[in-house]
């Protein structure tokens, strides 16, 4: 599931024809173009005035025939920019940031699709690797802008190598510590009682106001806080999979370096949280390890073929949390382990193999690997996982 | 009449008790300041990040208890700021950019009530007296960059003067070509046919997109062009004047470097324009002049007392086109020329003065004058301005 995905009707690129302006009628540039856009789909449009600056040039440069990129906010549409040619890749980016890691989610509102995920370390990690180290820190008001500033300054970093000036709309969702950190929103009343998150809805936002590096005119929606335990990564999760819609019960589970499980429907929602992903790494898996550069954080297995992805894009180094859960799911879904956790070795010849005196399933090859060493899950440890949570 | 004037409640002071944040209930800061604010008067409101990023300091600096500024944005309100005392001013400033002089009115929001009128010089000037010449200059790109940028800077340097901390809003009025040259909206084909304005309706406005120099969140208004010859100036002149709402038939009459006039009622509204001022400045009157520093732009009799502003504030050294139909309006209402615009000497024989073998009505003595010569007008002028105008 990808809790920080894009909602995909918040950017339109529409092409317009305008009505030449004629001598003897009113004629305004910005009713020209807004218009047929009116025509088109009934909502508010407004020009910003960098874009009313270029319009006139525009306009007659394009000889009245224009892409028009119309980017949404609260309540009414944007013109997000205006070209002559109807362009390539018009891109959002959602991004969750974890205390761990930042995924972003990568979607091309010309094709519709979701293009591309990948994931980078959090670089708040460096402050220190729990969040309340990080809260702590964060009391000092230059503290807090510098957590700010490291955040922003990673995410920027991706945001070029995406390509800036294609990024009209992003998502942003994280825990509340995240969410605050992010907006460099004070943190010295949550982590004290009664625990007092400084906003609950904070709705869209010009993207410059953060200093992200994408279109000037870009939007970014920030997704709400629902309490200091529960933050916008949930709210993003609940958002995406609909169990508040659904008549029948549903289970929620969204395992981080925290696991928040809300049980609900469209009546009711009751949600708990706890620590999580640590329990996973490391301690009962021999090739697993905390979320950092390398590490193994997707896998997808098909037809006998095995795909994953690792922070960073490096060459793996061992599996972390997210990665041996989506592993065990795969396993099973693949029925290359059956309910018990029992490996099906015929199921996979060449990937179960014995070290020791064990069966493993190797996940990556020693040629595939930073170390050239396999990582690999062993029987033993999928018992135990099962046994811990089940 | 006021035109440049702003909209009385546009911007609203209000204090908020807050309630204290308690364990075991959902706690936003945001929401407590919003809970009673919302209590106070049920529209949206919003809170920008600038001052979220402060909230949760200062309510406990204030300690709960806080005065919050509020400003009108097109269909929401924003907190402006948040102060634990009450301020002592909330300023809009109201401004007319005319061809010639830039007028400004400083509403107080605190006590409700215009505080100061002045105007000073269109600094666009220099580059030339006339509209058309500066349209033509203007078709660069990096002249009408030059126009905006130094419009923009002599406006910031009277909003400095009033106190920029204190400015949360500002309305905006000018001609069809002002409001271009103050949005920096491109004028190419503004003066030849078939004549198109580049916008229509612009609406508010942060003010930090323009570059002024006033509270980092205050909004401005730009009153909307209606055509090519009838600009925002005119539209803010109807809208305070209210003739579009009057049963009876009106005429409005708005006399600068341009003259518009316009005829209607709630039914209909006629409109006309062509050239003015000039007329006014220097070819009937002796002591009259065009436009400039030290020039008489506003004069007031009451009770025998004559009070007069200037362009600059400067000592005055002559009468403008505005001052002389303000004179010449003054002395009618005061019974000091009667309907064929004979002097009556008696009702104010201090100020009837015969020079040569004519009497002058004395505007400013010769003491108050710059060059020590008084400023007057003849009885014989009075005579063809009402003849010319008849």
């Amino acid at each position: 599931m990808c809790s920080g995905c894009i909602e995909k009707e918040v950017v339109k690129i529409l092409k317009v024809d305008v009505e030449k302006p004629e001598l003897g009628k009113p004629n305004f540039d910005s009713e020209r173009i807004l218009k047929p856009l009116r025509e088109k789909f009934n909502e508010e449009i407004k020009i910003p005035l960098v874009i009313l600056q270029k319009l006139p040039y525009t306009l007659r440069k394009c000889k009245n025939s224009i892409y028009v990129i119309l980017v949404k906010n609260e309540n009414y549409w944007e013109v997000g920019d205006i070209l002559c040619e109807k362009p390539e890749e018009i891109l959002g980016v959602g991004i969750d940031l974890g205390s761990t890691t930042v995924a972003f989610y990568i979607y091309d509102f010309v094709e519709k699709k979701l293009i591309k995920s990948f994931s980078i370390l959090n670089p708040q990690i460096k402050i220190g690797e729990d969040i309340l180290t990080r809260l702590h820190f964060a009391k000092k008001q230059e503290n807090l802008e510098y957590i700010k500033n490291i955040t922003i300054e990673a995410i920027n970093e991706e945001l070029q190598k995406i390509g800036s000036e294609k990024i009209y709309y992003l998502s942003f969702c994280g825990n509340t510590a995240m969410t605050h950190f992010f907006l460099g929103l004070p943190v010295n009343y949550l982590f004290i009682e009664p625990y007092v998150p400084c906003v609950k809805w904070i709705g869209i936002l010009d993207s410059k106001e953060l200093n992200l590096r994408t279109h000037p005119l870009s939007k970014i929606f920030i997704f709400p806080i629902a309490g200091t335990y529960f933050g916008g990564d949930l709210i993003a999760g609940l958002f995406f999979s609909e169990i508040y819609k659904k008549e029948e019960l549903n289970f929620f589970i969204d395992i981080g370096t925290n696991a928040e499980v809300v049980l609900g429907n469209k009546e009711f929602l009751l949600a708990c949280a706890g620590a999580a992903g640590p329990a996973l790494e490391g301690a009962i898996f021999e090739c697993a390890s905390q979320a950092k550069e390398g590490a193994i954080e997707r896998i997808r297995i098909k037809n006998n073929k095995i795909e994953y992805s690792t922070i960073g894009e490096m060459p793996p180094v061992s599996i972390c949390g997210s990665g041996v859960i989506d592993l065990i799911a795969e396993l099973f879904l693949n029925g290359l382990i059956n309910s018990n956790g029992k490996f099906q070795i015929d199921k996979f010849p060449e990937r179960f193999r014995k070290i020791g005196d064990e069966y493993v399933f190797i996940v990556a090859e020693e040629n595939e690997t930073a170390f050239k060493k396999p990582i690999y899950i062993k029987q033993s440890e999928i018992k135990s996982f099962l046994r811990s949570k089940g």
